[in-house]
């Protein structure tokens, strides 16, 4: 039998948990479906059955609650967009042909990085965005190094300035992008592998 | 005998687009001098003379003040930057290793950018960028096509893609940069151009 205080404990974690995990999956389907200025906090709250101020609580602070909403939507795509064990960029014109149907997300992740890299007083924000890049140019250089070696990506690069290269071009597109849906991000990032090609 | 009511009319629009000037050279200063995060609307008050309410009423709003501080420097890095009537990137890396010594306003540059693209509810700050990217790309299309007739860029690119790629590129690496400053942004421009050349 179970300590009933333990089993408590258990059952409150994993129902805050689940309560977490259940806000940002809605915060995210109603961005992809509403875009990014008609998603408030108020819908959110309402699609879960609790006030604002609950929701606030729970996540601290507004600022915390769209830094946690990135952070779900990396681990959410990370999971869809493996890299292809075989090789090449598939994944990631993958990823950015499926940023093109999203524009609330992508505009999400513009504004939250942009202030993670400009306001420094949010050190967590900070840290997660700094690891994040570092995590993703350690990703793409080692795949690149590994195309170099299998003589698909020109030898004359550091895979890891070719990696730094491929991550600013995303999400640089990204915002010409938001501003201009004629600029097509896929195909901007196939030129740039063109490029990088032999 | 001037007209005094005419005079004084033309003696108060000189003297409030001198005052404009003033608070927009002023916040480039200390935005430079200091950084995004230590530069507030009271410290740019002070150094003009005026109060802090005053300087809102005069620019309307903080996020507009934001964006004319944005568009005064892109002004001022127009005329200090000019593209060299020779050809060549040269004046982009230069406006790049610039760049690299004013974090503050590379910051503010990030983060108006960034609403720009992502909160179209301040339509003459979207407008702003629209127009801009455009202009930046139509300049760069135009100077890429030059040096493709002159041999100095590879010919298998269109010229408005590897434009919105350039753009692209450099937007990306100052995030990547504000988050961590071993990435080199001049470097990285570097290695573009050269995958650029034939």
């Amino acid at each position: 039998m179970s300590d009933p205080q333990t089993s408590g404990a258990r059952g409150s974690y994993a129902k805050s948990a689940g309560f977490r995990r259940a806000v940002l999956d809605t915060a995210l389907r109603i961005l992809a479906e509403r875009g990014f200025d008609a998603t408030t906090l108020q819908l959110i709250a309402d699609e879960v059955g609790r006030s604002k101020a609950g929701l606030l609580h729970h996540f601290g602070s507004r600022e915390n609650l769209m830094l946690e909403i990135v952070r779900h939507r990396d681990d959410v795509n990370r999971a869809r967009f493996p890299a292809d064990p075989d090789g090449g960029f598939g994944a990631s014109e993958d990823l950015v042909a499926h940023n093109a149907t999203v524009p609330g997300l992508v505009a999400l992740f513009a504004v939250v990085s942009a202030l993670a890299a400009s306001d420094t007083s949010d050190t967590d924000r900070r840290e997660y965005f700094i690891a994040r890049y570092e995590r993703n140019r350690e990703a793409f250089a080692r795949r690149l190094a590994q195309e170099q070696q299998a003589g698909t990506i020109r030898a004359d690069i550091d895979p890891h300035v070719a990696a730094s290269l491929l991550i600013a071009t995303m999400d640089g597109l990204q915002v010409q992008w938001l501003l201009d849906e004629r600029v097509d991000m896929a195909e901007h990032l196939r030129a740039l592998v063109d490029l990088l090609s032999p």
